[in-house]
């Protein structure tokens, strides 16, 4: 039986880190992260794919902010629903390329999603995620004054807006989601961790925040009733010790066992925490559920429970 | 029974004229075009979206070109794809808000599309759509030169690069625009005409051109066996002699008229005439179609058949 995987493709998946940043160089990385994700559903696997877009949407908001003074810059909302369509364009042509070719019907389509979050979740409180350029103390003083955004010093870089990273409630594009994997595709959907909106009145508003891929893709696999959220980043396992010489890759973890070593202060913020966070949260909500935390290339090992660091309930 | 109508968006749809061009005005307008295309759903019909994105994506090229010293700018595939993402949103937000005010169910969703084009389409041979900035004539002859674009003189103004404007041939999502539709949502898709590609092997390449959105349209109504193709435009009837004294508008117009009054040069190219021209491929094609060309304000008394200019088989 075709069972549902959920894939969270990080900045890696996407781009070379430190390569250029030009199409021709993104579009590559992509082929090759779709050359691998192919061999998930050729293993028999559904598919539904969230993306990062991190370095992406920061270049469409430098982008925005170069032309201020011939076209008024996009809110990070608009721009993010921008990169939802460049990225989404890339793998979908990529993976649906690499699909044909293993004879598979049931392409890949980007659905360009907007994830709810709560107005008064307390993340909005204390902002956190930089965007967009660096500026000087008193640039960045006079833009707080002028547009009410938060400014941060960065890491004694200058100074950078920062916004809100609140939890996703729900996709609400869902049921289409759902319709497209029901009928055989392969969904591309909450890219960059989807588009925050905050309801308003029977609709939707914008707002500006960054979600959490990770996060988003639990909330999709969770609402989709997934088999499996695959978790893909730069390293093949999550470790204890990270970075340490006692460090110790994890294979097969229980969720309590997963839960302690995370409470315990194993994981990064900002880094491997959030990801153990999302894997958690959906083995922890349903059962019979795995997340499998792995690299890019160990992808479909990864699913079969022969690589990464596989949680259980 | 319900009946699908496939609706084109125009310029005036998706922004003001000569309005301010920020996201909040933008938004604006498009609330207005959803409280119009809102009824039509309540008159019982099926709907799918094309919208057009000259102005936005011409703005998204131009903040491409401003920040080249920052990062690469995009090829203009991959900005349609952007102005996608970035147009559907609003349209999906503001149209999903009103379907919910009157109770309806099966929300809007915008579908990222690839439309395939022939790369030996005449049209490749003499490019016609100016895209992006203007330069002087000795910019335009360096960028010619080490692009290999396309320049021309654009009345008196200076020089810009011109692209193809070849003919749709087919909506690579339509099987998802499909499954959409029989599930009872209201599928966005070919937004901007299209992402333009070509074939490449199994799969497809990007490549800068122009599709005209009205024929985008007229393709995708016509593969989704459409019973409506609803194009909108600024005027609310075609018209015989336009801007001159003896200006006629046009009702019920049979195709075989209509031919006969386009090839007499009745309508502009680059105006009417795509319109025209997209009507009528849609209607001399198949059984019982019917196209409507009409203002936003008559989309509704149009699909109704008592308002705009109508043409049957």
């Amino acid at each position: 039986m075709s069972e549902l995987v959920v894939v969270a493709l990080g900045g890696n998946a996407l781009q070379q880190g430190k390569g250029p940043a030009d199409a021709e160089s993104q579009l590559r990385v992509v082929r090759q992260t779709a050359a691998l994700l192919v061999e998930i559903v050729k293993a028999g696997n559904q598919l539904a794919i969230v993306h990062g877009n991190g370095p992406q949407v920061g270049r469409i908001v430098l982008q925005n902010e170069a032309a201020a003074d011939i076209t008024p810059p996009m809110p990070f909302d608009v721009c993010g629903a921008m990169s939802q369509g460049m990225i989404g364009y890339h793998i979908q042509q990529a993976l649906g390329e690499c699909m044909a070719e293993a004879g598979l019907s049931g392409q890949p389509v980007t659905l360009v999603s907007q994830v709810l979050v709560d107005a008064s979740d307390p993340a909005f409180t204390k902002p956190t995620k930089p965007i967009g350029p660096f500026y000087t103390q008193e640039e960045a003083e006079k833009i707080a004054q002028e547009k009410g955004y938060t400014m941060k010093e960065d890491a004694g870089r200058g100074w950078r807006r920062v916004v809100a990273s609140p939890l996703p409630l729900a996709i609400v594009e869902l049921p289409q989601v759902k319709t497209l994997l029901n009928a055989g595709f392969v969904p591309i959907a909450a890219g960059g961790g989807g588009i925050p909106v905050t309801r308003q009145g029977k609709g939707y508003s914008g707002i500006a925040a960054v979600i959490d891929k990770d996060l988003a893709a639990w909330r999709m696999a969770a609402s989709l009733g997934a088999k499996t959220l695959l978790i893909l980043t730069e390293v093949e396992q999550a470790c204890l010790y990270y970075g340490r010489p006692e460090q110790q890759a994890l294979g097969v973890v229980s969720a309590e066992q997963m839960r302690t070593y995370m409470e315990e202060g194993h994981f990064a913020a900002g880094s491997m925490g959030p990801k153990v966070d999302a894997a958690l949260r959906f083995v922890e909500t349903g059962a019979g559920r795995t997340a499998v935390i792995t690299s890019l290339d160990k992808a479909v090992e990864g699913v079969k429970g022969r690589a990464g660091t596989i949680i259980k309930s």
